[in-house]
């Protein structure tokens, strides 16, 4: 079994990082540095939006190919996204630059930036800052801080984490950080997700085990239900644990998937509870579904929903919204068998039981949901799979915060 | 060429109307009954939401076999939705209850509902109320208004229409009322459409003249993303115009297909203005699509997307959501070559061109969108295929209509 350890991105043996602030943002930290000390294999999930930031190109040309890396660069504050031509020169350069500080090839880096669309990169600055920064490079506590310190936007809290795990006798570490969608400057509401790890695996493994837990973690979260140009989640493992590399989904293959879905389950979580004007979590189980795919569909089709999210922040035991969410959801279920209940620390009301409304206890509803943490417990009886979504409530300070002018935050 | 005529729903030959208070709602008139003096051919569109309210299913089954009707009976204020077994009973008792009054089989009768989620039907204030309506059934203007009167739940104006038109030297009219999402009371969000004419026209070319209409126009309008488990659009046509039977899409065809667009988009535009906490307009228009499914699917990402509704709502000239939002439609668009701008009374702003942000005057820009009608201006560059789409703003008016607590209101 994995265990969570104290510690951040430098955990694993042989990864160094760095955070500092340039000039991008006015006083936060707004460049991070990672390096590996030997070549990392790399595997990358990326956002499916047809519009993509000028990193999310050049990281997925270098993943795709199985191009090991030396090192990661991200900037906060410039999502470098619409950006046309001149934004994937300025990544280029960003990367170039970083890869001459540190004795690597251009193509070993990978890059990252989040923050406003549409602006033009401070390209003067961010060289700058690279060279001025690279030299702190080191695997201290406190500057895997300052890395994760340096990715992030408007987010409340770090998000950071390391685990431990025995693979055949030796340690395997995975270290990791990430930043969320705290959007008090509009245009900013991207994911970026870094891990690394001292694991010995097979590239696809490594892509393999990173695109499952995604798909379970990130991609069933929801704060507003835009999808950034920016999103990314990325995987450095450069083998110095020393185990015989993983190239089979054996038992060791497992507990590596179990690890990294821990820290991006518990990330998904961090970043909605970290989520914009959110006054309340809510996690949806859906089980008994038909296939994996509807229950992932039905789950998330919940925490999207702008009336079931106004309906939780004004506390109210509104379960049509939730079964209409369902229904134009496309993912298929038999509305006849549906069973429905909120639950939190208070306790749990059952709202529907076999597809029929249950005369239930307004007050005791009203107790119940109002909670802070809130679960919506559906049970179809269709099949055996089930998904878990998580969400925040839409309130006035989601409003506040994005009707905000643009020009004047 | 088609014109708008005064009147409403009773203005082609051999329909009547009525509307009345009946005791569902508090105050405001909650019943609608509407008849043709001879059998009509009828068509309609229903919501794609697996959970489907009791009269959809009634009424899909008879207008999918071509079943001819003599009236319609519509409740607001209970969506006799999520009401299980009995709910559907209660649907079919209404349809039997008027079905008695005016001398016609039950399933001659179509049946519409909206209001509340998963409340039972009341169904002796109901059938009383069916009873001591029917004797007003009248093809008066005055009449035609309380039948729009008594499908509304919080709309702030009533939606009526009517035109005439001229099909090989006969007068052909068209009569329409529908409701839409003035969604005051929670849980009430359900667009009805209520369409009838004299016209002589296979059943056939009917369907497919009522669906073309309804998927340019309703299909393409967003207040808050959410699909009603009620939403439905119907057209009864008892060829009373006596015009020899429409069997072909020939001239008289396009322009019956012409005079439904011109209705159903006006409603679909009034439902948006009447939209909950509605506080600006939003035309998008998408020029230049690889394929109409594209353009369409483009067009409607822009108006759900609640990150552009914020900054419309801020009067923000954020682009940066727009195209954000179009690359996470799933819709195709090259990025390199799109142009955009904001358009008003005041003016246009460019934001961008060739897939390049434009530095443009953020005064002129917040000029423009000072405005209540704004629309959105997309080039694309990849084909010939357009679509238009229209929805609101999302502001602290929607939030303290939707967060209120449901058993408060």
């Amino acid at each position: 079994m994995f265990r969570v350890i104290d510690g951040g991105i430098t955990v694993p043996e042989g990864f160094k990082a760095t955070g500092k602030h340039i000039g991008i943002k006015k006083v936060k930290k707004d460049l991070a540095l990672l390096t590996s000390s030997v070549p990392a294999k790399a595997a990358g999930a990326y956002t499916t939006s047809l519009v993509k930031a000028a990193h999310i190109l050049w990281d997925k040309e270098i993943t795709d190919r199985g191009g090991l890396v030396k090192g990661l660069v991200c900037v906060s504050g410039n999502a470098n996204a619409c950006t046309g031509k001149r934004g994937v020169q300025d990544n280029a350069d960003m990367a170039e630059c970083f890869a001459g500080c540190i004795g690597a090839k251009k193509d070993e880096i990978l890059t990252a930036a989040t923050g406003i669309i549409g602006l033009d990169m401070p390209m003067d600055l961010i060289k700058a800052g690279i060279k001025g920064a690279y030299g702190n490079l080191s695997n201290k506590r406190e500057e895997a801080k300052n890395a994760a310190a340096g990715i992030i936007t408007t987010d409340t809290f770090l998000k950071e984490m390391a685990v431990q795990l025995n693979v055949a006798g030796k340690t395997v570490k995975i270290g990791a950080m990430c930043k969320g969608s705290g959007m008090i400057h509009p245009n900013m509401a991207t994911v970026l997700s870094f891990i690394t790890t001292d694991i010995n695996i097979s590239h696809s493994l490594l892509k393999k085990a990173l695109i499952y837990s995604v798909k379970e973690t990130y991609n069933m979260i929801s704060v507003d239900g835009a999808t950034s140009t920016n999103d990314m989640a990325v995987i450095m493992a450069n083998g110095l644990a020393d185990n015989e590399e993983i190239n089979e989904e054996n038992e060791f293959y497992e507990e590596f998937c179990d690890a990294l879905y821990f820290i991006n389950e518990k990330f998904a979580q961090d970043i909605v509870h970290d989520g914009e004007g959110a006054g309340k979590f809510i996690q949806v189980n859906v089980k008994g579904a038909k296939s994996d795919a509807d229950a992932r569909l039905l789950a998330k089709s919940i925490v999207t929903n702008n009336l079931v999210k106004t309906a939780m922040y004004g506390e109210d035991a509104n379960w049509g919204r939730v079964i209409a969410a369902m229904g134009a959801s496309g993912g298929y279920f038999d509305p006849s068998r549906v069973n429905m209940s909120f639950v939190s620390e208070k306790g749990s009301v059952l709202l529907m039981a076999g597809g029929e409304p249950v005369h239930f206890d307004e007050n005791k509803a009203a107790d119940v949901l109002s909670e802070r943490d809130i679960t919506v417990d559906i049970e179809l009886g269709d099949g055996i799979h089930s998904a878990k979504s998580w969400g925040c409530d839409l309130g006035h300070e989601y409003v506040r915060i994005n009707g905000e002018y643009r020009s004047r935050t």
